[in-house]
């Protein structure tokens, strides 16, 4: 049943072979899948690729707390990220820096650094950082210029990107937040001054896609480091 | 002709007590204009008020040439900023200072400057301090500080005016420009940037309205300087 | 801890050092806190600060009581406008005239106002003055005129700011309210009316963006008072 | 050919019945028509209906020369409306007002107030008198009170339709124009104010539709007066 | 304290000479108003126009109940509007008649038929006649000619004005709905639609606004017939 | 009453002839309407056409239980599509295939599937195999090229129905869904990518609308077979 | 070299295999591309399938000049379309029946049908027949229903194929088109309209996109063919 | 003059350290500049930095001219990418691959494969495989696979990331260009379907930006090689 690459679960058809193809773990995309779709989904995963975590973004408490149930240790959560991984973590390779502006920002963040963990990367987290108080940025210079790949996660104007890819040349991958309201229009507004960031280098994701940044970033970062003894 | 506080060319109705409300010089929109109806406009205005200078704003080459035939040393021009004066400026009374992010903001940067002190300021200027290089905007601050009003004038992210505004508490004005491409929308862009600031008191005027920032900015440095002897 | 200009709580990274950079007090966004983030971060900002107030908007219902419980007499709360300062005020310099044009954009012209107050202004309303109802605007134009700086609160078509830009020459800070259904796209119309405004020199904040309005205003408002007796 | 309602000219089936069924002159909308179309249009039309005039619309200058050499006399052109009719008008019924806001605005109010004299209405005109000096409307209100049907052209921030609706209980159609830059996006901004208007009762028609507005307010007048003797 | 043309309530400035203005009753803006504040409202309306009736709209369900309990016969009520007359209604005079496309769009047909009612002129309802069954429509055609203003509301595709505006040369209002769903985009498609609409001279109020649209019709109904004996 | 082809039940005007005109069944649009509009509406339907099913769509699960409770087994309830028939369905003619990308798009898949055999096509589904992993939509390539008309549904970047486009000239409708987050607008992204999929003879339908993918479809795949034996 | 499936140019990877796959002509968009890019592509399509022709669109005069002079009478031009065929055209089979709008419609109606024959399928257009004028669409509407498929094309309001759609149950292609001005947006306001049509199962392409429409009614109009004798 | 890290040129503030605090070249953005700006604001960077090259993207063809004259053969000229590069190249490490949709994406995906290649990364280019030809794109995984990062350029659709995306776990940077008509509203359309790809890790550049994807992809690029002898 998996030769053909795939397993027919009348509802899904999960794709085992991905990883293989990619170098990634499996993903289960949790919004508006019922606890039972999530369990089963993780199981087909599991079963075929035991050496491998499966890891469930967007999981809804009930998700998390039924995943927690089913694997116990063997299940990660990060209920602040609303994220579940299950299974072995790969070995750490290099440094994803995840950079936030603002308290509100912190789910994002922490989706993406519990991604980029799992995903294969290891991972440092500055907070609090926001472009309307410079200073704060210039301290931290160091953690930035010594990562392998940053994400940097702001809302409302969404600033920081262009702020932090004038002080480095590292790859920055730059995340909107919904963050905001009024004219901020859902994280529009940041997701329009990241695209249009005057810094050189700067690459953009979905609003509030912690998950797409992380794995981006935990790519960069273990390719950096793979040809090292 | 001129007692009911306007006067009527059959074309326009002229609006020959502004001054009077406002304290301000008269104003003349020069875009979508003839040359025949901006210099007929002009001469309305420098007959009601001899004292006082009137204002051509986006003044299309002919216009600016036939203001300058017409006035002589009267009319001072400003190409940059597509501006013309006619008549005797106001007495300078505080410190406007017009930040600009790039080279091509300038010509709005110039509008606000020219405005800010035809409308009764002083005016300095401080360009091609982007945000992506933030020690060039660190090296300036004093400039910053001692300024009554602050206009800052960005382009592409629009992102200067959050950097400004963590550095000093001086009032200011945001003025997105048009200049970007793609996404940046016309100016939209920078536009909602700065709308959606992190730091508190930014307040934001049209896309490339440099001449509004400059007549609001120059109210608000005349006011901190009125009561000084 | 303090030394290097801010405090580090785990979740935030406080800036305490803002006020003597901006002559502020310092803020807390509370959309999105919970009540112990909104309770520790006043707690920091006060230690730091024992002789500026600490101001807290956006605050939700919960969290104002909590201040209220935590402070007694030291905290000010007001319900319309949703925010609490803890602390003392400072003395009150130069006027902020806070204009509104129906009942519905009362909360926003309500945080506007206190937050005026809170930044060293002193503060006047002005109420119910839509611009469907001309009279009613020019029988206090006096209020506006002896005002040093305005702030005028509307939803719907959000005229009314161009209408009192066209009375009065004192700096105006024109806010949108998301008041309106439909065609108002949530402010949007309101905002995009403020910004085309045919008044020279009227400037403009994000849509509900009372606090703003009010930290602009007051820093012209105490700027324009500064070199008085 | 002419008994099924339309005639059929292979590019085109005109309507030859519209009249009949709307009391109203047959328009040519002449944007995007070659000079032969546009004069073999009309010619269709005046055969039609001897009695009746054609009106041509958006008419390009050599489409206006083309129709003037063909008809003479019988042709009344309008440049700045950029609008030709063709034929005997019909006697003028009621008053129609077209209020304009700035001298940019003129070809569209000359749009509306010629349409509405071919439709069969009188007209009547009162230019420049923007929402920022309000004076200027009160002097006119009584030409506002005594028409029957009102039609505000207005752009930038389209306020002007707001305030006149507050004046008056006429009958008021309300025309956003194109004049604007930069967030006025192309009219949609005094659109969207004109929609939100806090008067009631204001109706409003495509951007630069002085045309619509024409046609609307001349039915309007018509049946104000059509019981009269 | 009505000298000056309006009341002062602290919370509002009542306009209690609009009616003079304009000969339309008052009308409260139901939506965002707490049960007290609309009754506070009605009553000063209720005391300074004893002959003519207030009208609410947008009314919660309580503030209906309260104002029915409050003043009995005098408060007509009709929920499917969600609007409340208190006072004696006006003679009809000239006929509106309201056209809707869809059972959905009915609560904004009911608002504009009660409103138009109430401002003075005699309505007739012609319901669920949608362009998508045209020979509903043309089963109607008499009713439509016999009106004096025709008020047609539709949400979706916003189809119908353009096929009664090709039926009839009365005056129409076309009043977009915000039913639909998707790329209807609550209710701008409609409105798009109506705006652009192929039939000369229809015009538009904002999406949902059976009351202005109510406004507007009564007006040039009652016009229409203001010369008959 | 039926006479004149349409049946008037005061709150709604069905048009009972439609099925002639078009050959499908009628169609009630649940959303919005009560379950006493709901069950009165397809009585008359089912009156009117006792040999043709009546289709009810976005039905609340209260209408769909007193349609079941009404109907009995005559009544077919799909729960996941929201939708319900009444009445014997046609015989079933050609093949219509749904092809859909997550599990996420699945109601909006069997909205279309279940629709499509109503309106009298035989129906297939493949569900799960969105672009990102292009071998699952390889094996299924056959079960493409036998169908007569393919409704292809994705929801995020829409990209689905430009590699089936790419893959079978079979006539394709693709129906974009609301499943995202960000800046996927509520479904606008993906609406926009099949708009302008690269794939020749692209069609497109509303967000969300399984419904008139599932007409459209049954039309060509009934029309597709209508001559064969 | 085409044993791959495409021939690599440098500049273009051509698909000659496209045909196979999906029973079409090979298609060159010629927007955006030189004279020399066209000439050389349609080369390579009829050196690999001379049995079937090659279809330019958008094509500029020049490159239509070009193939002209290259291919003598086996290049079919229409220069209202923009459009040339070069090689033999397939036999017509089934009927495409092109409707549109106004005669600013024409020349995306005509790429519509040109691109329908090329494909495959016999065409005949009904021009002129606006819903403002609904007599003129009763008129022809035995040619709708004896059509196989329907493209429907339609700028301003876009409100034709839901005229057209409530008449027929001929599968009903849309087209908008970006005739129209102001809130027209480009065809964006027509595009919308047909998205929300309440006749059911009209599908839409892009805005102007006659060479889809063409494609996918020539696909269904052959399928409703095939099986006949 | 430089010992403050920048030079000032009086129009230009040139940031002539930048190089030392990200690793890259230093770049001037030529649209908007004159030809006599370009040429000095690359002098000063030749002279601050002898050693490294100076890169200038959307250079007029003047400015390339002059530029070519004035730096022989050490300028070298991408006419397709409207770029130029002035001074030695740097090594290049490890490998970007540019793979573009259509021929009218050259230009876009020519500026990336400069950029990338100036900034220090060796550069492969796969063209013209888009989506709908899916054999296409399986026939050069190979490359894809190999590469330290990818470039997928594609307008219209913006589809073509998310199948390549699917195929490999090479971090993947997506450029959406505005290639395309009507809907996709000057490649908005794209840009959102690559914002929201289903693939995991696709990160998104503004519209065209093929520099700042060649800058991104080149320091991924150097970075995954660093290490090696």
């Amino acid at each position: 049943m998996h030769g053909d690459g795939y397993s027919d679960l009348g509802f899904a058809r999960v794709d085992v072979d991905r990883a293989e193809r990619t170098g990634d773990p499996e993903v289960v995309y949790g919004a508006g899948k019922t606890v039972e779709q999530g369990v089963a989904l993780v199981a087909v995963l599991r079963e075929a690729h035991p050496d491998r975590p499966a890891l469930v973004t967007r999981a809804a408490p009930e998700l998390r707390a039924a995943l927690k149930a089913a694997y116990g240790d063997e299940a990660q959560v990060d209920d602040d990220a609303r994220t579940v991984a299950v299974g072995p973590l790969p070995t750490a390779r290099g440094t994803v820096c995840v950079v936030s502006a603002g308290t509100s920002d912190g789910p994002v963040a922490a989706e993406a650094a519990f991604t980029a963990r799992v995903v294969g990367a290891g991972v440092r987290r500055v907070s609090d950082v926001g472009v309307a108080g410079i200073h704060r940025l210039l301290a931290v210079r160091d953690e930035l210029d010594t990562a392998d790949c940053l994400v940097v996660v702001a809302g409302m104007d969404g600033a920081l990107p262009s702020a932090v890819g004038g002080l480095t040349g590292v790859p920055l991958v730059a995340v909107p937040t919904s963050v905001g309201y009024g004219a901020s229009l859902g994280g529009i507004a940041a997701l329009l001054t990241m695209l249009n960031s005057c810094a050189p280098g700067v690459v953009v994701t979905n609003i509030d896609n912690g998950f797409g940044a992380g794995v981006f970033a935990a790519r960069v970062a273990r390719r950096a480091q793979r040809a090292q003894p």
